[in-house]
């Protein structure tokens, strides 16, 4: 994956770089959704050494602590999938019961019309401060 | 999630069990299309001590690494979602790139025309012998 993933880049590591997703229909319809994508060039998570996996799932855990904290989503969505992009990223999906698609998977048929205006304006927190909610967890300088 | 589960148990420890989903459009379209299911009741990933988020894993990555062995798929799709029961479990998902699907996740609209007869013909292990596997890497009895 390139260096700017489709998104804005709230969190970088040695091993990692988090990002949020800005453009297009994801964005507007899920507005706190994050992808965490492992720096090395590895297509499955099983590729992994041990400590390596471990190291990324306490990222994605942090990364959904801090979208229950200050969002109280109705539910977090993990997902590492990367059919179209085989490199290791996780999907890290805040929902709400009043999203477009819950409680279906957000790449599944819509459920109901979009919040109108876009959907970041119902949540809780600035995005922004999910953002640096999410940097401060981790640690790292962007 | 009751004890059935909707699926064949194919392992059962004293903190998770797997399934392989059996019915529906799923099993026919994805057969290779396991689940972990946690036994205790909580919602969310990160509700689970790190110890237990470890293990959780490292028995995803096992399933993950049978699959990958066994039936040699294009890609592994895991995720967490739980919108509709929300109780924390795994899909494990062997895909392939002539999978009814693929690219798209499961959960998307079909590509192309399903397998005739059922997928399961195509992969390059029985199912059973899938099974078998999954419940030796996990050491346990079923």
């Amino acid at each position: 994956m390139c260096e700017s993933d489709g998104g804005l880049v709230v969190a970088r590591t040695p091993q990692f770089r988090v990002i949020r997703v800005v453009d297009g229909d994801e964005a507007r319809r899920f507005p706190a959704f994050y992808r965490l994508i492992w720096n090395a060039h590895v297509a499955e998570f099983s590729d992994l050494p041990d400590t390596d996996r471990h190291a990324c799932m306490d990222a994605v855990t942090e990364i959904e602590r801090v979208l229950r904290s200050l969002l109280a989503p109705t539910k977090i969505n993990l997902a590492a999938l990367g059919n179209v992009v085989p490199h290791l990223h996780w999907h890290v999906i805040a929902r709400f019961e009043w999203d477009s698609h819950f409680p279906a998977p957000v790449w599944a048929a819509p459920q109901r019309d979009e919040v109108a205006g876009g959907a970041a304006a119902r949540l809780a927190q600035p995005l922004a401060a999910v953002d640096a909610a999410i940097a401060q967890a981790l640690s790292c300088r962007c």
